[in-house]
């Protein structure tokens, strides 16, 4: 078994002297500090941060003041450059160190947090008085299928007689998906338009009816394995930065008439969105939890997806919801309303899993890759992690407080994820949110 | 109509004062010039090149050399850049004037032509002295499904009873595939492992035993769209800045396990080879032909996909041959065996209509961004352009002249592709060749 990574960062009585990251709701207490990329209003450079509280550790003013320099030139240049992509590229052990450091720098009761106060101007800036863009240059993106009842729902929607395919137990199912289309949280979502095929009637383009999102979570791959080289599940992990929240916007309509039998492409390409604060696998190091266990009778997973360690400790108790607000609440003033809760531990197969597997044909996996787990769906109505299968394929539609009813999305709909880790004895520890608001169609001729 | 592109860079009495070029079995006469990217064995950094008979036009030499000094100092810092990226997001309009002015510079009556071959020592190089590399740094790669016959003969094995699906007439079929394995010409290709499930055996993991080439046409595009806009077919070859040849090695028995519900993955991501050079659409303008028939009572493109001018003269009228040589051979000194020679005027779907159909959900096409056609197979079994296609999935070996027999590719394998276009009144272009040669599966333990 791999040694526990529990280490000073992760103890409960830590304090902050940024007094909001000592508020028992808050995401980013100083047991988590995620990292992302944000920008000023006033300057186009973008600058990486780390959260805390309500407020956000300016990596770059704080590498240009020194804060990091007993980490080397190296890692200072990594922290002053335009993206995670290089730190990425330095690894996990060297983001440790980043993360050990930041915590001095931010604990009420070290001589490096004495000295960052000092300096709080020029290394602290608020969340609001900034903009959070894309964490990273994503290389390429894969979306998987890990989630065994979202397999089998939706399945049971497209093919009732075979809903989950006899490759589903062994092979952990993905599909490439577009990187191009990868948005940051916020960024508005036009309803696309494309072909789809309604019952008898002939097939025609236009603006999708059918618009679902896609609770998952992302996994930001750091390191490098050459073209050729497999990732060995025991060390899969190690080629993990950390995670968010991801949200595989789906046209429903379109995907029904074109996924045969290359699978998803424009019912999916159209956005992405991603939570813009990456939370490292060292964060979550409390939270672990046994991978899902297969139910008697499902094959154990071939030996070079199986590591013992990986099936003791490789799941991740992670907290999801899902929350809607439609134009309609946001005019009475009325809150979003939770669709929806899950937990990442439901998977079929771990992240690990998920890695090696990818890179089981010799597939080069790089820095600033994000793999998609697949909707995160649970065994329970309540746990399922999209409109497709909330409201069977919009024959059950849901009633919101305003009255209104939804089988798919309406334009206004803005979709909020959450997700979070708690656990007696660690202190909780949050991803923000994955936010996007469908506006409508574009009103080109169809 | 779109006005014809034919300009004094077509005019088949051209000549070039570099004399390989004026050789009728050159690919690269002075009607071609397409463009790639190169290293010399001596330095790191990549120059952009153009190909004129078995020479090199070093364009970063040139430029600095002020060769190109007429076309702006924008064009100027494109050509001296890493990779084709740059100037792929100046455009068309822009590399017209950078092929023109590499005309004006090869040609043996020009005034320019006089200058550079005083300079011919600084700004050319032969081909035996360089290394190509990808001639671009490439952010998302899509792979279609255009050709008919591919889709008709490969449906017939894994659905006889439904080879064709409805939708084929209707989409242009494709699927996202993975950019970061996509690899220059020469480059060898490993074997990969993956799983497999034999009959009625349990999935193992292992080396394939059926892998595949897929010969393909490669698009890259230029040009760029915001996100949400789409690119409207009669200004989608605008955004096209040219062709390559294009392997799209695959991996049928991992493919066969994989590929449901969500289309082919690591069958095909652990290697895409492209041929070095882009030949430019302009350069392709004397071989238009008409887009592809299709037989009386298939449907009509939908509007949106339907030009008049794309069916007039959409397509274009390239010859591609698959060759093979095996270890043996080579031991022997033997020469390649050609396994099939086609037509990418069989294709179903133009190239502006892939890239129209990719961007009609929004989506944003980026300067770089690679197309695969899909395998152009036509009509006739000669012209089947894998060998799933050619062997009926093995059940119909080939012979090589060695006496060996090929069902699917076997280690030390070479598999060259040859693209070229010739019509009556224009001068001969070619592509170069796109080749691989199989080497064996890492031995890691399985």
């Amino acid at each position: 078994m791999r040694p526990s990574r529990l280490d000073a960062t992760h103890d409960p009585s830590l304090r902050s002297w940024i007094e909001s990251a000592n508020d028992a709701a808050t995401d980013f207490p100083i047991q988590n500090l995620p990292f992302g990329v944000f920008r000023h209003d006033f300057e186009e450079r973008p600058h990486i941060g780390i959260a805390i509280g309500d407020q956000v550790l300016d990596c770059l003013a704080a590498a240009r003041a020194g804060c990091f320099e007993s980490l080397g030139p190296v890692i200072g240049d990594a922290l002053q450059s335009w993206s995670l992509n290089a730190l990425f590229l330095l690894g996990r052990e060297d983001a440790r160190a980043v993360r050990a450091a930041a915590s001095r720098l931010l604990r009420s009761d070290t001589p490096e947090g004495t000295l960052a106060k000092a300096m709080r101007e020029t290394i602290i800036v608020g969340m609001d008085r900034i903009s959070m863009i894309l964490p990273a240059e994503i290389g390429d993106y894969t979306d998987f299928y890990a989630s065994i009842f979202h397999a089998t729902n939706v399945g049971r929607m497209f093919r009732p007689d075979a809903p989950l395919l006899p490759n589903y137990k062994y092979v952990p199912i993905g599909y490439h998906g577009r990187a191009s289309s990868i948005i940051a949280s916020g960024t508005t979502v036009r309803r696309p338009r494309g072909q789809t095929k309604p019952g008898e009637a002939p097939p025609a383009y236009g603006p999708t009816h059918h618009l679902d999102y896609e609770l998952e979570i992302g996994a930001f791959v750091c390191g490098e394995n050459a073209l050729g080289d497999t990732v060995p599940v025991e060390h899969a992990e190690e080629r993990i930065f950390g995670l968010c929240l991801l949200n595989d916007w789906s046209a429903r309509d379109m995907q029904a008439w074109e996924y045969a039998p290359l699978g998803p492409f424009l019912a999916k390409s159209f956005a992405t969105t991603v939570s813009p604060w990456v939370v490292t696998l060292d964060a979550l190091e409390p939270f672990r939890a046994p991978a899902f266990a297969r139910p008697d009778g499902d094959p154990p997973p071939l030996a070079y997806l199986m590591d013992e360690d990986d099936r003791a400790r490789g799941g991740f108790a992670i907290t999801l919801e899902v929350w809607l607000r439609s134009a309609a609440m946001r005019a009475e003033n009325a809150p979003a309303v939770r669709l929806s809760h899950g937990s990442f531990e439901s998977m079929y197969w771990t992240v690990a899993q998920l890695l090696t597997h990818h890179s089981s044909n010799g597939c080069n996996m790089r820095p600033g890759d994000l793999l998609g787990s697949g909707t995160v769906s649970g065994p329970e109505k309540a746990s399922r992690g999209c409109l497709l299968e909330l409201t069977m394929r919009g024959a059950e539609p849901l009633t919101l407080p305003s009255g209104e009813r939804r089988a798919f999305l309406a334009d206004g709909d803005e979709v909020i994820f959450k997700g979070w880790c708690e656990r007696k004895g660690a202190v909780r520890i949050g991803f923000g949110e994955c936010r996007g608001e469908i506006r409508a169609a574009s009103t080109a001729a169809e």
